[in-house]
């Protein structure tokens, strides 16, 4: 083997399109924020964008998927919130147990095709 | 589940970075034609880019990986051809046996986590 393997790195890079539009990765960092802190604004706080581009990804995301992906109630006892709905919710589990099985199984992949061979 | 699995795609894209360098496309495709082919003008012709620049892309790669991947012969009985080195070889062999086997797995996993499920 001619090259150093410990310089040698891999990226992979996955997007979903749905009829024929891409599910950005802004509609799937703002669903796993809203699911972690269970507030749209300490989502697109965190995610450094302002309240109006976070609603238009989601208004955006939720016409493409054509399913409501986030409920938010305003005001009541101690603020209001946000919360995904089971569709918010599913499609996120799908996407990150495929996503995380996906990069699980590249890196392994990587080692094995590009890795050391004993004899050599 | 909401979505219709039919108009759901995905799109997996790996990139090699050597050294902080990228290993672009257009090298692999280089080397895969030119294994094909035999001949680097014939390379070129297909990927629709001029012989400076197939060869500034050959060069930028052979310097970062530290090793000459392809051998060219000018002129001789038939005129001249190009080859892959042992290297260059050995690299394609290992990016394509890599990459067909992330294909490969990451569509299953796609069909895995987003196919219907029987009981819905």
């Amino acid at each position: 083997m001619f090259y150093d393997f410990e310089k040698l790195k891999f990226h992979n890079r996955i997007s979903l399109i749905y009829n024929d539009k891409a599910i950005g990765p802004g509609i799937l960092r703002i669903l796993e924020l809203v699911k972690e802190t269970g507030k749209l604004s300490e989502a697109y706080r965190i995610m450094g964008i302002s309240s109006s581009k976070a609603w238009r990804i989601i208004k955006n995301a939720e016409e493409d998927l054509g399913t409501k992906l986030i409920n938010t109630s305003s005001g009541g006892v101690g603020g209001g919130g946000s919360e995904l709905t089971k569709e918010g919710e599913d499609f996120l589990n799908k996407y990150n147990s495929f996503t995380n099985e996906v990069d699980e199984i590249v890196k392994n992949l990587f080692d094995k095709h590009f890795g050391c061979d004993i004899i050599e």
